[in-house]
């Protein structure tokens, strides 16, 4: 059907155009007309593909959110098989962070999302889910790992995993140069140590 | 003087409509003509007190600082004096987060700010320097805490004020209802159970 995929080739052309306005420009400056200039598009023809900007906006999070779930099976190949938890939890957290472009621009679109989400309900009810789906592969990971000894028994796992997802609380400390990529590993890798102190299946 | 006053008191009036613009219709919406409808100021008048969006902005997120720090400084009477430091240190953290009206209205306008800084040279500086000297206080608190036998004397002072700062992260958690107050609060206590588990001094 390569009508469909040209389709979806399209679409996708204009989620990352829509990126590049986020992270060069900012969220003030998203608009559908703005959006169609970064991709080379009229604005009429960019409604052919999304019919609001809400859609548009949608898609491309969650194309944006594709694509980091491909970085983190990708890197995850190079863990061993199956990897060990403390290094699987250190790559899903550190993709979450704005330590490399590709990570960054989804983190960039992440947050202008969420803002976007206070005062949309259809944006928050989409985002929401997207972060309830992440929470709960961090909440399997954790039992998981308690389960087969790499985690100490007496560790609450809904309470920790709710510490490991506030960790992305470093973002705007590196957007904004208060703490360096350096700093940032050592307080994750110090974490996940204290959490994986009692480690009885390493 | 009362001119001084007046100016202080309208440009105050008018960070306040800027501050209901950011948390109830959102960053897209946060231009000069917008605020100056909510604030009740023709656009040129709104003009005579803020020459730029920029300086509207920064004296916004500034004013939003101070109150901030007078609820945490009103706060503190009610801790002892001086305060236990795991008090104190749980009293900065939770107003960073939007658990209540007041710091849930700071928070928007900080996160609205982070977006804002990472096109604009001058907020960059601006919002770097306020989260440095709030990391600093933080800091200040964790080697005391360790010199007064509160916190172990193994842990790194550096890597703990990282990690309590990194708890901000739980802002777009409670923002989408991914978690609720009572959840991030069990894990606030958590972690700092765990940073004062050696208290000598308690």
């Amino acid at each position: 059907m390569p009508k469909q995929v040209d389709h979806r080739e399209r679409r996708e052309a204009i989620a990352r155009a829509l990126w590049r306005v986020v992270e060069q420009r900012g969220i003030s400056h998203l608009t559908v007309r703005e959006v169609a200039r970064e991709a080379g598009f009229s604005h009429g023809h960019l409604q052919h593909y999304f019919a609001s900007r809400e859609e548009m906006l949608s898609f491309a999070m969650d194309f944006a959110s594709e694509q980091s779930a491909l970085r983190v099976a990708r890197a995850r190949e190079g863990l061993g098989d199956p990897p060990h938890p403390r290094a699987m939890l250190r790559l899903m957290l550190t993709e979450l962070l704005p330590l490399h472009p590709d990570s960054r621009a989804t983190s960039r679109m992440g947050a202008a999302y969420v803002l976007e989400a206070l005062h949309d309900e259809t944006i928050h009810a989409r985002a929401r889910e997207g972060l309830l789906q992440g929470r709960d592969q961090v909440e399997r990971l954790v039992r998981e790992a308690i389960a087969d000894g790499h985690i100490a028994p007496d560790r609450d796992p809904v309470v920790e995993t709710n510490l490991l997802l506030a960790l992305s609380g470093f973002t705007p400390l590196l957007e904004l140069g208060v703490l360096a990529a350096d700093d940032v590993l050592a307080a994750v890798d110090h974490h996940l140590d204290g959490l994986f102190a009692h480690d009885a299946g390493a």
